[in-house]
Order: C-alpha cells, then sequence, then structure tokens
C-alpha cells in the first residue's frame, strides 16, 4: 500500500489516528531512504504535541522492532529474561542482577549498548576488564547462554534500524521527550532482542529521563503494555534516581562495586534493587512461584557466593581473567585523585545525581560525543549516601582519572551536588513502585 | 552570535518567544546551508502549534526579506505603489488596475512570480502575448517604469531565497497554513521588492486560501502591522472568492477578459474590484487626497481609454504587438471546445471557485508540478455568475484546450461546481472589508 507522507504528517498534526497500514509504510520507508529526514521530523514535532494513541504506539513499536534484524533465542532451553534500565547515575544493578538470576537457572541472553552521558553503558564498563570481549558472533553468544547460562553482548549494527535513525533525528529536533515516542523506543529494541520476558527498571528522580514520579509511572504503564500486546511478560519497577545507586560512579569503579556487591560487600541500595530485580526475573523465569520466594533465591545466591562464581564463569567465558574478582589492580588504574571533604557537619540530605552524573562525564568516565574515548578508570567514589551522618572536614567522595584538570573539574561540578541540613534525614525510599506484576 | 539549533526548536515547542537574533541566526543558517531541513521543518511544527508573536512575525519578515537581494527603486520617480493578491480563481485584477494605476500618475514597477496551481501567474497570463518578454534586466526594469510608467518582470531568482526555500519545506512537511508564516512569507517578498506602498487584495472564500472571513481578517490584520512596521503604508482588501473573478478563467482566456474590461466591456465584478483597488493605489501614490476620488480617477482612466492606451504602451514596451488589443486572433488560440448546459431552469446559486480552479487545471491551464508546461489557450469562459437567471438547456461555461480529452475532465469536473436554486439568489457582496485605510 503506498501513501502520502505529507497527507500522514497533515493527519497526525490534526489530531488524527494513523491506521497501522500508515505507521509501517512511513517507518519502511524512513528505513529505506525513500523519505526524508524533512518529513520525519515534521511528523515526530506532530506526535509531540498531539500524542500516540496505545494503538498506533503498538504499531510503531512492531514496526521498529521488525525493521532490521531480529534475535532468534529458540536454541535456548528456558525462559529466557531481559533487563533494562532506563538509564541513571551509578547503575550497575545489570552486573549484579544478571549473575544472580542466571545462577538461579534464568537464562540471561542480553544485548546491551554503549553510553552516551554519565558513564558508558554496560558494555563499556564490562571492557574495563582487561582481554573481556563484548563482540561476539551470534553462536557463540547463544552456545555461551546454553553452556555457563549467561552472556552480554554489544548490539549487533543491524538491529532495530528504524529506531536508531529515529532516535538520531529526535536528539537534534528536540522531540524526544514523549511517552510514546519513548515507550516504542525502548520496547523496539527489547522485543526484537528475543527473551521471552522483560523486567524494566524506570528511574525517577533529578538524574533521570524521568524526574517525577507520574511521569515514570506513565511510562512505566505504557511499556508494560506494548511488551503484554506483543505476548511478552513484562514488569516495571519504578526506582529512585535523586541520588547515584550505590557509591561508585565510572567504569571500572561501578565494575568492581558490582563484584563488591556479589560479595555481599556492596552498598545497602544496590544490593536490595539487584535481589529486588533478580528474585522479579527469577519469578517471570519460571524458577519460583512468586516474586518473594524469587527474592530469597536472589538473596541465597548473593550470600551463598553462587551469584559471584556465575560472574567469574562469566568473566571467563569472555575473555577476561576470571581472577580480576580477588585482585582489582588487574583493572584500569587512575594516576590522580582528588578528594571533596563536608565544608561543615550535619547530614547529608541531597546528593544530586544528574549534577553528579557531569562531574563523571567531566573527570572522563562519559562521552559528550560517539567518537569521545572513555576514561575507563576515571570516575567517582562517594563516601556517604543521603541520610548518613557527616562531620566537618569529613571525606564525602573521591575522584579519579588520568587527566588531573578533567579530575578537578569533575570535583568542582560535584561540590554543587551536596547538601547538608542540620536535621536529621530519611533515607529514600529506593522501589517507588511495581507495575504489571 | 550563536545559538544552538536544537535550543531553538526547544524554546519554541515549549511556548517560548524567539529572540531576533534567534530567528535571524536561523534563517542566515538555513540559506547557508548549515542548518538542515529537518531542523527546520521540526521548528516550523513547532511554530504550526505555538504560533509566532507579532514581534517574531516581524523579525522573521526582515529576516527573510533580507536574506537574498532586495530590489532599489529610488531612481524611479514617484511614490511607487505595488498590489498583490493572495490567489484566487479567474484573479486577472493586475493585468487591469495596473495600466489604471499608471495611466493616474503612479509608478508601477511589479515582479510576479509564476503560479502553481489553477492556472498560472500574472507572469504566465503575459506570456499568452506573442513575443512578450517577461525576463528584464533591471536597468531595463527601472527605465521602463520612468518612461512609460509601468513593467511587470517575472520575480528574480536572488530575492528572498529564505522564503523559497522555507516556502518549498512547508509545502512537503504539512506547515503551510499557519497565520505568521504565510504573512511574513508575502511581505518578505513584498517588502524585498521595494515598493513605497503595497495594497492586499485577501481572498476569501472555498477558492482562496482563507476560506472563511474571520481568517482572512487575521491574516489581512497581520499583513498591514507588518508593513507598517517596516515603514510600508499597506492597505488589505478583503474580497469573494466564493465563485470565479470574472468569467474567463485560464491563461491568454484573462488576458482577453482583462482588455475587454479595460474597454468597458468587462464582467461587473472585475470591473468594479479593478476600479476600487487602483483607486487606493492612486490614493496612497499621492494622486488623489481620498480613496473615493482615487476611485473616480480610476473609473475615468477606464471609461476614457487612458488605461486601454497604457496597457498598449506596456505591450508594446515588453516586445509585444500592441494591436493584440484589437485583434485575439493573435492569442494561441485553443483547438478544442466544449460547452456545459444547465440541466435545469432556476437561478444560479453557487459557482464553487475551487471546482472551477480544478477544472481550469485539468484543461490544461494550470501546472500541477513545477516542470508542467501550461497550455496558454486552455481553460473556461462561464456564461453565467452567480444570482443570474438560466433556463433549462441555456450555456453555463465553455471549456478550451489543444487536449480533447483534457478539456472533457475539466467539463466534468466543473459540472460539480454549478448549484441551481429555484429562488432568486442575490449576487454576492465583493469587497467584504477594507483594512488599513
Amino acid at each position: 500500500m503506498s501513501f502520502n507522507m505529507n497527507d500522514i504528517i497533515y493527519k497526525k498534526r490534526e489530531g488524527g489516528e494513523l491506521s497501522p497500514e500508515e505507521i509501517k509504510w512511513w517507518i519502511d520507508g524512513y528505513v529505506k531512504g525513500e523519505i526524508p529526514d524533512y518529513q520525519v521530523s515534521a511528523l515526530l514535532m506532530a506526535i509531540y504535541f498531539r500524542g500516540l494513541s496505545k494503538e498506533e504506539t503498538y504499531t510503531l513499536t512492531a514496526a521498529m522492532r521488525y525493521s532490521g534484524d531480529t534475535v532468534d533465542l529458540s536454541s535456548i532451553k528456558g525462559i529466557k529474561v531481559d533487563k533494562h534500565s532506563t538509564g541513571g547515575v551509578g547503575d550497575k544493578t545489570t552486573l549484579v542482577v544478571a549473575p544472580l538470576a542466571s545462577a538461579c537457572g534464568v537464562p540471561i541472553a542480553k544485548m546491551s549498548g554503549r553510553g552516551l552521558g554519565f558513564t558508558g553503558g554496560t558494555v563499556d564498563k564490562m571492557e574495563s576488564i582487561p582481554g573481556f570481549r563484548t563482540v561476539l558472533e551470534p553462536d557463540e553468544f547463544l552456545a555461551q547462554v546454553n553452556g555457563i547460562g549467561m552472556a552480554v553482548m554489544g548490539q549487533s549494527g543491524h538491529i532495530t534500524p528504524a529506531d536508531k535513525k529515529l532516535y538520531a533525528l529526535r536528539d537534534v529536533t528536540s522531540t524526544v521527550d514523549n511517552f510514546g515516542l519513548i515507550a516504542s523506543s525502548i520496547m523496539s529494541k527489547k522485543l526484537a532482542a528475543g527473551s521471552d520476558a522483560i523486567v524494566l527498571d524506570v528511574k525517577c528522580g533529578d538524574g533521570a529521563f524521568m524526574e517525577n514520579l507520574d511521569d515514570a509511572v506513565t511510562l512505566a504503564d505504557l511499556m508494560v503494555d506494548i511488551g503484554y500486546d506483543a505476548g511478552r511478560r513484562t514488569v516495571a519497577c519504578i526506582t529512585d534516581m535523586n541520588q547515584p545507586l550505590g557509591k561508585a560512579v565510572g567504569n571500572a569503579l561501578e565494575v568492581q562495586e558490582a563484584i563488591d556487591t556479589l560479595k555481599g560487600r556492596g552498598p545497602e541500595d544496590i544490593t536490595e534493587l539487584s535481589e529486588r530485580l533478580a528474585g522479579i526475573m527469577i519469578y517471570l523465569g519460571g524458577r519460583a512461584d512468586t516474586p518473594e520466594k524469587g527474592f530469597e533465591m536472589a538473596k541465597d545466591a548473593l550470600e551463598s557466593g553462587t551469584g559471584l562464581a556465575q560472574m567469574r564463569r562469566f568473566i571467563d567465558a569472555q575473555g577476561g581473567n576470571e581472577d580480576i574478582v580477588y585482585d582489582y589492580s588487574m583493572f584500569p588504574q587512575a594516576e590522580f585523585s582528588e578528594e571533596l571533604k563536608a565544608d561543615k557537619a550535619g547530614y547529608v540530605s541531597a546528593i544530586r545525581a544528574r549534577q553528579i552524573g557531569l562531574a563523571s562525564q567531566k573527570t572522563g568516565a562519559g562521552r559528550e560525543t560517539k567518537e569521545d574515548e572513555i576514561d575507563l578508570a576515571a570516575g567517582i567514589v562517594l563516601n556517604k549516601k543521603v541520610g548518613d551522618r557527616v562531620e566537618k572536614g569529613e571525606l564525602l567522595a573521591t575522584f579519579y582519572g588520568n587527566d588531573p584538570a578533567k579530575v578537578r573539574e569533575g570535583l568542582e561540578e560535584a561540590a554543587k551536588a551536596f547538601e547538608i541540613s542540620d536535621e536529621q534525614v530519611e533515607r529514600p525510599e529506593l522501589i517507588k513502585e511495581i507495575i504489571g506484576l
């Protein structure tokens, strides 16, 4: 069927609902290069103002999902469960959750992207382990999941090309922040990646894309609906991102904290969140009758060390030296460090995540453009979290990196993130809501 | 000063007002090819939803006006008055108004475009006179106005390139119909064309861009304000376009009707409108103390034949044979014609202009794409106007052209335009409102 793109833009501009045929037609034409960017960006802006109906969102997701290759995980035994975070500061959860869930028998066949922003993505983080390979052949990837129960690889170039093209266009035309466009972008990739069930960690707070709970709930609801529409059990947890997750922000630093967590010595928040998310994955993967039982199994896996053992197998399988979990000197080391100290006593009442994220990027831990090189050793380690007591002159955070000017810049940026109050402050609630369970 | 286009799109999307510097920056960058179409189309769609303030519209007009060459008419003596129609069906007014006003001493130095749509533009129409040249050198153009008082040439390629680029983009991204964008587009060209005062004929009705009076008034008010902001006396007449103007629709056919009108034998509506518009031009040009006196002078010029004499001088000056005004066989002739007759008796209650426009295009009189060749002889001549009595079987209109299939298509399209009622019908009011006088 053939349509006229100008008519489609007009229809959406006037508040009409695009038919499935119209949506498939323009996505297909756009990927093929037959519909120019300038028509698509006008349509995106009309969508920004008029929104997408549920049906339109489902169709858009499907059209993007099938715009390129899709991953066939059918040769992997068991119920494959995927996990996705909408992105926050210090979020190394995947590196704890995946070993815990797979240690409990849930096959994890995860594709992960590189990061643009505060730190690298999961793939960048793993590359701070010398020798670790994130580029795997499809056969190798599948064999590894069947062999040891988990594998993580960089996202292939041929998955959801429509989403890649659209996202790049949205990024330069102020059309990113629309629920339907965000939800379909995330879910098209998750659905193309082939798992049977999906757990979404929707971050909410000043360091996340969704700054307030209402928006986070709207997005989470929509993604869960899209998942179910596509026949995939989908659960979304809305979790706090007003302060960084855990204490480490940076690439090698976060992998170390993930390993610490698997050893039972991680910060309270990342430990709890990882056990909760893994618990849901274990439940969705059919290895526990209830999410609560899944949570207990994840807790056991952490405390008994089977999660850490799984992490070692995983590192070894993808070319790293598994002994790194006991010898952090094998990670890239930062040549320079600086310390930020409290200028007064009191209780830490805020560690603004967004500000810490920007500071981390300044130390060299994050990319500003796709071409930027990441300093894998750079980043921030907090010594305090919100609610902690602090004395004047006490250490708030340490800044690491291989460029002393950047480390200094990071410290100066981060200084604005901290607030110390005279009154005692409650620790913020970590998991705000669970949708779809 | 340098800005970020994404930030500008975001600001407008959020309902903000763009600063003069921001508007000049993006127009300049767009003309230079430094800002891509896809960002501009997203901005245009945001403008569609959020609108432009008066100040933004003034700045946008100025930025487009000065985006390329501007015409310097200072070597022409007197107050130069320009005339512009927003476009309708059968609108040959310029070809009557210009000779009348210049016969009364108002210098007319007019640039005119080609048409896309129902018929050609003024330039296309004039080219139906064999030998008539519409491409003039600037010096020749100025000398002709100083010599005989009037000249009409095709619009030079270097006038308002920003408007050209923007209009082409709006046309394919469903962002044409916004008051600020329409008004700034028209006025940037008029201001760049260099006249001292401007008379606008804003068409209103089903054959015009503005279908209802409210919209026409809004657009007219805005254009008059833009003109005054730029220091140009500007008057807008809102005139009926629910039925074609006059009886001829087509290129050679309309020139013949314009000549008939200058001979005092034209249809009532085109005669009245031309005298009124020319009257305002004569007043603005300082040749009459009141618009009413201007109207009397225009009427005299028509009745005494000085307007026709001026038309002959004009045709002669630009390379045509002035005797054509007495010998229409010198015009391109249509090989085929068909007649549409009334299927019942009564009073003509509607001759839908839009439908007649489409029919005219089908006969070959208009272009669908820029590359299309116009059949200069093709078109329609109405035998009846709204309010006229008609008997069953009486002639309603004749269709002309050089392709019999197209002539037939035109007739079939036009048949839907006519409505005949049993009750007597009032002739519609021609001039609905005059703004800025």
